[in-house]
């Protein structure tokens, strides 16, 4: 295999190399600020999830220095298992972040790496918050390119793809040069895995974790002159060439350091598959002119973009966690209860008479030419009535953010559920100024359990 | 996703936790013994390669209890770390078996996982065997129906489905009841990966420790109630489907307990590429004929199967390396030197004068009659004499194997590369009783660096 250094290869090395926090811009750094901030909400609260004790039983069993610290629990253990352990209970709720155009949930892969070498290191706030926003625009952009192809073809995108971005973000923060860092995301690419198969089970929040302990991995072994594929991501039989039969990554790096993926960022309001959103915001919207008789509601047609139907389209959700990807349930959630948080997506919820009556009513249609962020929701009435609402970019979305008092009020509710609240104040606080910490050691010992 | 279990995961896992070392045949244990002897030699002496080393900075600096050997290092470390150093040190030099039918690379994935969780856990030798041979049988079984398929994609076959093995190993040896060896299955699946593209770096032998450490993982996680795809073989999207857009993988299920994969198991008696020994053992025979007077060697040419010339026919190799991928420098050797052990694959050959001479009159040729384990060379001399040999099944291969002297032969040269004679003597004579032994932790000491 020709291991020739690519065009585009380099082009992204220059890139995470040069990025300097003090270069970048007030609103990428309130970008990466308030993604930090939200990602480390959902790791905490992820801490209360099986899936948390199944790692630590297997990662305490396994040893290690206590280099860093898995959020919301006791454990302190190798930077290499925290983490895997923080990645995996960040995504654990399905309620992180999602860059929507590449379909990657950014942060999830990166920011455990940059929170675990952070700590194990005593790294600045600033060069914490350059290696994420680094790592982050790494694979998103890739995703730009890859993301849609790849989840059509069966690949969850975040585990794959969050490979390079995590060995990017550990790669700048342990200071490799060029040629190394080439090496380093060599040898994330070819460890590159995680299968649409697994969702619904908790092998799709271990793809993250995956994609977070194996690009710190590479990284590691980079540094002590291991060698991968120089050309993994255009060569022949590269990533893409294998996976998708694609070789022409150039679109990805075109405006590097001009044009900024995470403004593209996206926060979860509710606790439901992002492409859900729409439908629950449109519910809501009808619900407050309609009022709470939905006894009365008839029919209700969703329309959304394609890609919501197969992701989203479970008609028969059985679990809470698959009731996340019903966009029948979600849009009987919204209209029946106005809310779709955390408590909404039980067991209880799936036995509720009067959600069940609005459910079996709904009827989701493809429509190709919404957004993937935006619904058209009709509700006709017993008695008549014709109720239509069009969300044109759900909540949460760039083009809708949450205020950053909702955000932090997210962050609040989910870790709070793990640790106590006065340190759930010094965190949002600490949070809020994550560039100018000495020590990003200090965010992790208050996000211990 | 669908998550029920398939008929496919049910029989390999009626096969594995079925398994016992008192019912196998003699033949199947006695392969099973060989290809653990032959795994390792060549795990021993992949410790004194660079690989090893960046494995072992990045694993001490990490910690972890002292679970496991690493084999020729004084490090014991957690089951899971051994696992990857040794899987990747056993592949480090090409050396070690391959199972052609499959393609795989049978014992790299497999023999560590048994190796580092037989000494934490003092398995016996008979657990241990069994647990080998289910791994081996697993990986290879589904091998025979997606092998060749993914290494024309650009899959490294003994990355992606040697994941499936360590699992089964680590799933037979921990006691999994089924269901949790399903999850297990799952999880593995869905952290397989390896890409050809890697391929002349370091990151090729990372690849089966990779899987040695995801299959234990996924197999620890899985005891503790970690929940992966049960349908990740035959599933819609399973791993099958999304690589390749194979659903139907009944035929790898055929026979189980009847037929035995380890019995089609070879070892390598030349330090190069699988897919050039027959081609070296058509040169030794031309030589036999020839005498040493190559100068007159006029022209040679070497007809293999098609897949040869894919994988190793590196036409002007610069380094020892891509030596062993290069048909026309392995038949060079053959002739003019009659050898190929891993002291022939140097920079020092790459610039002998006699052996560049008979290289530049190599002409390989595609003849997809033959199989891959086949070669025909036409060696025509100045004087006008022509030597033809023909080799029906290269050394080393099942149909053509090489007795337990000259296994053993390659044992004690790799094996002694590290460690002291004394060591290596008793080494081979608990190898060759391996079902007896009443610990394998003994092994492990034996082989500690």
């Amino acid at each position: 295999m020709s291991q020739s250094r690519t065009p585009v290869m380099d082009a992204l090395i220059d890139f995470v190399l040069g990025l300097e926090a003090a270069a970048l811009s007030a609103p990428v750094i309130e970008a990466a600020s308030r993604s930090m901030t939200d990602w480390m909400g959902t790791a905490i609260r992820g801490a209360a999830e099986p899936l948390a004790d199944a790692l630590a039983a297997v990662t305490r069993a396994a040893g290690g220095d206590p280099q860093a610290t898995v959020l919301g629990r006791r454990t302190r253990t190798s930077a290499l298992f925290a983490a895997l352990a923080n990645g995996a209970q960040s995504h654990a709720l399905d309620f992180d972040d999602t860059h929507l155009p590449s379909i990657v949930h950014g942060s999830a892969p990166v920011a455990p790496v940059v929170l675990a070498l952070g700590e194990w290191r005593h790294a600045s706030g600033a060069d914490a918050l350059a290696a994420f926003v680094a790592g982050f625009e790494v694979e998103t952009r890739i995703g730009r390119v890859l993301g849609r192809r790849l989840a059509d073809r069966g690949w969850h995108v975040t585990g794959v793809l969050g490979h390079f971005g995590a060995a990017a973000a550990a790669g700048k923060l342990l200071g490799l040069d060029p040629g190394r860092l080439a090496h380093a995301l060599g040898i994330a690419g070819t460890q590159a895995a995680g299968l649409e198969q697994s969702f619904g089970t908790m092998s799709k929040p271990l793809h993250p974790g995956k994609a977070a302990m194996n690009g710190l991995l590479a990284a590691l072994l980079a540094r002590e002159g291991f060698t991968g594929s120089t050309a993994m991501l255009d060569g022949a039989h590269g990533l893409p060439a294998t996976f998708l039969g694609v070789t022409d990554l150039s679109a990805a790096v075109q405006d590097l350091g001009k044009r900024w993926e995470i403004l593209d960022n996206s926060t979860k309001p509710y606790a439901a598959c992002h492409l859900t959103h729409a439908t629950i915001d449109a519910a809501r919207a009808v619900r407050g002119r309609l009022g709470t008789e939905t006894r009365d509601v008839e029919s209700v047609r969703c329309h959304v973009h394609p890609l919501v139907l197969e992701v989203a389209n479970q008609v028969a959700p059985r679990t809470g966690l698959e009731a996340k990807f019903s966009v029948s349930f979600c849009a009987a959630l919204g209209l029946v209860r106005g809310e779709a948080g955390e408590g909404e997506f039980t067991d209880a919820s799936l036995s509720d008479g009067a959600l069940a009556h609005v459910m079996a009513r709904v009827t989701p249609e493809a429509d190709a030419s919404l957004g993937v962020a935006s619904a058209r929701m009709t509700v006709r009435l017993a008695g008549g009535g014709v109720i239509e609402e069009h969300v044109a970019a759900a909540r949460g979305t760039a083009e809708n953010p949450l205020a950053r008092e909702e955000l932090e009020a997210k962050f609040r509710r989910l870790a709070e559920v793990v640790l106590p609240t006065d340190r759930v104040d010094r965190l949002v606080a600490a949070l809020r100024r994550v560039g100018d910490l000495d020590d990003v050691a200090e965010l992790a010992a208050l996000a211990a359990g």
